[in-house]
């Protein structure tokens, strides 16, 4: 089974080179009568898309969505959602000199070593352009949580080794994570995160660094133990996203440091709803939610593409050198934010849709 | 499709609760022609096994497997095996002061909001005593990777803030691993790390750690992109372990602080072989396998049975407190070890086989 | 992806070998909440069970369903529910003279030129005792269907040239159908297919059927198309029963010869329900139930065990000859008919199941 | 799990609506390597295509495939392969009559009880405008075939009443199937044939008919016991075609009046390879491929769209009439031929990836 559908109920299949004549997804699945928001889609690329700021690739890519089937008269019918964007600007001359080499830390030698035959253009089908998919299928799945009341915020936890230390009652609003073009909600941490890349970019060096995100409003009973967890199916989805390294949920990495007298989230009663007084199991427990906020994070690597002499081999394992051309990021986080909140999006639809089967 | 399934073509299925009748694993999809070996099931489930040392629970649960079908004549058929353990030590009663009962950070409330209905005895389904069907399955698995050479080996990698420093060639040995009980490679930290947790045990607490995985011998082209990259669907399979909080690949959350040019890992030739002269992908680009091995980590939290009164709720959502009786891991990391490793090899089996039908 | 399991959200895996340790089966997704019923389990497979009449074969297998997992307190809990029925008359001598020989028109070949290794005794995987785990997995499903109102009922509609005609109103009682030994609703019928049956017996001949069978009180609305359609489900449910060799719903093959002015099922009201003035579409329009009564048939094969001598080869590709010993079935017919409706029933509470999702 | 999705390994995503901006299919798991020809896939559209013939709609719809990814320099790259046809002759107001009506047959019902939200357009998603989707999958799938020499034909059988009686050696090539406009290969039978359908369509009505195809070039060992039995997934695959309403494998219902000395099928060697002196079978024993032709039969209903008025019920279900306008099939046999030979295609083509995995 290739590798290019995710999900259960709610199926999300991508599709498209970087170079390609489009990007898409369809979306099997999604329920019948949700409204349909193509703004939303639009609105939702535009924080993912390239040349959006300084601390970005520079290249323009427009990212029109073009919806092609699954909804009428402004509502989803239940039958496929397929959404394109358009190629409009090929420039497969500015990749001709990738055609026999394999760039550092880059998927050319595995995908070779994979497939044989491969699409060198821009990185082909390896290239972070397939995200702007992810991020369509993840403003439908963000269409569909509305009507749960459930709603998705990430954030640029730390770039490099700068991190957010404190955070506000206003953190977790969009308007303050998109104050600033690194989506940090700190101001003063924005502003040195910003720097940051900036030096490196100075250098044709790159950084990378850590996504924050939190679920409001799940409802207590999200997951499919005892593989599909739901902790492990926003692993998964998570992990997926190119440059990505790791995950971790609530406490993660840090509760390997902690005590269990320490680390116990005790339950309490609010109004008649459980709640727990701390959250370091980030809102899942035993792999099903628990009615508190999920909060999880991603880890991403530096990017690959350094402006910067380096040593390498080519198809015919004879080794070479490569210095990158034109235009790439210094720094993925920024733009990994919508990417995170959608994959999150995906998984917390599908098994919200889920839950509905799992009690007679 | 609820979740006790896992894998694409080795297809792992497992069932039972703590004090049910048994617990079980189908294995549907392994090849026909695998030499098969009970005894090694036996002895991986050694490994897992309650009782094993003082820094492990004092349970005694006898776990013999008993193969149902799918091997003819000490070879598989290709047909589904069935694998039980069926339990001995039903002791119901000690359990039923749960019924009524939260406990803090364990699966009961959140089992109790899906399913309404659920078996509390000993944590029902959510026990861990669920993994020996996962290590019966993983040990199927590495037979079949036996075949194509391929090794997996776990161990110990922390214990609360006590971490393996420098490794030596003999480190990553079976015999090295399991010459102590922590299965940690370095006899000393090793003698540390037991310290900590019969500190802790003393009073009750408890400890969590990180197990870290290598996957060696693995072919280049196993993944598959965009959604079921290898470290994805190894992320998916180790996150779905109890306690399991955060799993990294590579360098992992380390990367987020290192910049393009230090962590890029160069290509290199060998006698014929393309080489990369570090590792910080840890085997693993664009969600493919490159041929170097493939190394991950695990993050355990500490148990949340500790042996100390707390604060809860009961099923009525009126508060009380709870302090547990019985025999209880202090730490689960030395009895993770193993499993971890169980779950990379259904992963890894999983992929190696479906990469048969990748090119034509 | 071994084909041992099906369904999409009411997971169905079976495993054993005719004469192995035990056959068994997995139900994973039955919802929580559902009144167990092991009794029902047991007279179900006493409909299907060998030795049942003289129009079966003569062999005696007890056949106790032992529940391991899933239920609690006579509650489905929604985990994995694990049914193994224990092989106790192991005969394997009886069938050593198959080690080396492939029978005509039975799976012996075909399993070598797929597996290379097969347990040869008694049809090993192929052998229609695998059956049971199916008719265990349908009384299950029924369990759920009795939630929602649903039945199925089935009968034998023709034994080779002998068919039912007409049927009246007690035609599709259970009290009707098994009270002869063929299963046929209509007791003049029934008595002739008997004696057509025991004619070929007497010749160690065998004879086919076909197997009709209505589903009732199905709302509209299940069914998932474009390649899920609810008859084609029902289709592939069917056609892997054992003998199996064709499938129609409402009209099928007869539909050919009907004209579009014919066989249209034209709406009408009945106290504010839609219903269809005919049934030629078998309740099925557009792969979605409308509602009415799901009607479909199966096309049993004479059995191919035949008491003669007949020419065939063995394993080495040489020619030679085979003469069956032992007791056989002259007719799978009778006891297809509860394995038909177990079918039915897997497909009805899957798609019933998913049906809670197709909208918001 | 909605169903827009068929095959395991070989996975076929179609979407779109008759009426929408596109009809269009995804194949995810098409190997690499594979000589791609995109004048087959045309060539393929034009056997399915409306207008082709006086015995089919006149409508127009011209059909022109764009591959959007995963094919580079005229080979397959292993990544998702996304063909679209675009639809250029968008007549909306011609439908506008259908909003609050059901056709009698029709699925507007039952989409509406499903999904609530329906596009109503010239069936919207359950037109069989869907089905060239199909058509240019099945195409694919025969460029992967023909690597495998496995090579499909389908037939028309039979229209009303009007059989094929002998067929001799020519009647399985192209060129005699393709030189009339029924698809029949006895080209006395195709004139009667066309005659009937001409009759039928004087007067507004519609004929129905049987579809038979060989599969010729199979390997032995093509099959996924127990429930993914190869003429279980072409049963579930052929069924899925829109008016399909029967399949059956080999004799089929006829092997019901068959007696077993009659219908096995006695094996022989022929060169060195495992043959069979008749093929009752239709080349399937115990759901696996035995290396004869697979042979399989569909039928057909007579089109449900006849140019009468019929009394039917409004979406207000309130009693109306309707009377159908515009250009409709009279018979749709000659254009399901190479549908059902699309859909055969995909399914021997997913079965011949699966079985590289069944051995070690």
């Amino acid at each position: 089974m290739a590798g290019n559908t995710f999900g259960k109920v709610f199926r999300v299949t991508t599709f498209g080179e970087s170079h390609g004549a489009a990007v898409g997804v369809i979306v099997d699945g999604c329920p019948s009568g949700v409204p349909f928001d193509t703004d939303f889609i639009a609105s939702e690329l535009q924080r993912r898309r390239p040349g959006q700021s300084k601390v970005t690739t520079a290249r323009k890519e427009p990212e029109e969505p073009v919806i092609l089937s699954g909804v009428f008269e402004g509502i989803t019918t239940g039958t496929p959602i397929a959404v394109m964007v358009y190629n409009k600007d090929n420039r497969s001359q500015d990749y001709s000199n990738l055609k026999d080499i394999f760039r550092p830390s880059h998927a050319d030698y595995t995908y070779r070593a994979k497939y044989g035959h491969r699409d060198y253009r821009g990185g082909g089908r390896a290239s972070a352009r397939e995200t702007l998919a992810r991020v369509i299928a993840g403003a439908i799945a963000k269409m569909v949580l509305r009507q749960a009341s459930i709603n998705i915020i990430a954030y640029t936890h730390s770039i490099g080794d700068i991190s957010v230390k404190e955070l506000d009652n206003n953190s977790l609003l969009a308007s303050t994570i998109e104050s600033n073009i690194v989506r940090c909600p700190d101001s003063t941490t924005a502003k040195a995160m910003e720097d940051a890349i900036l030096e490196v970019k100075a250098v044709g060096d790159t950084l990378g660094g850590i996504v924050r995100c939190h679920v409001q409003g799940v409802p207590p009973g999200l997951g499919e133990p005892v593989f599909d967890k739901l902790h492990a199916a926003l692993g998964s989805a998570v992990l997926s996203i190119p440059a990505c390294k790791g995950f971790e949920i609530g406490a993660g990495f840090e509760s390997c440091r902690m005590k269990g007298s320490q680390m116990n989230d005790l339950f309490d009663v609010d109004r008649g709803q459980v709640t727990t007084r701390s959250n370091f199991s980030g809102g899942v427990q035993g792999g099903i939610s628990n009615g508190q906020d999920i909060v999880f994070s991603a880890a991403f690597k530096p990017v690959s593409t350094i402006i910067q002499e380096q040593e390498t081999i080519d198809t015919s394992f004879q080794k070479t050198s490569y210095t990158p051309q034109g235009r790439h990021d210094p720094c993925v986080v920024p733009r990994a934010v919508p990417i995170v909140e959608a994959m999150a999006a995906i998984v917390i639809c599908d098994y919200w849709l889920l839950s509905r089967v799992s009690k007679l």
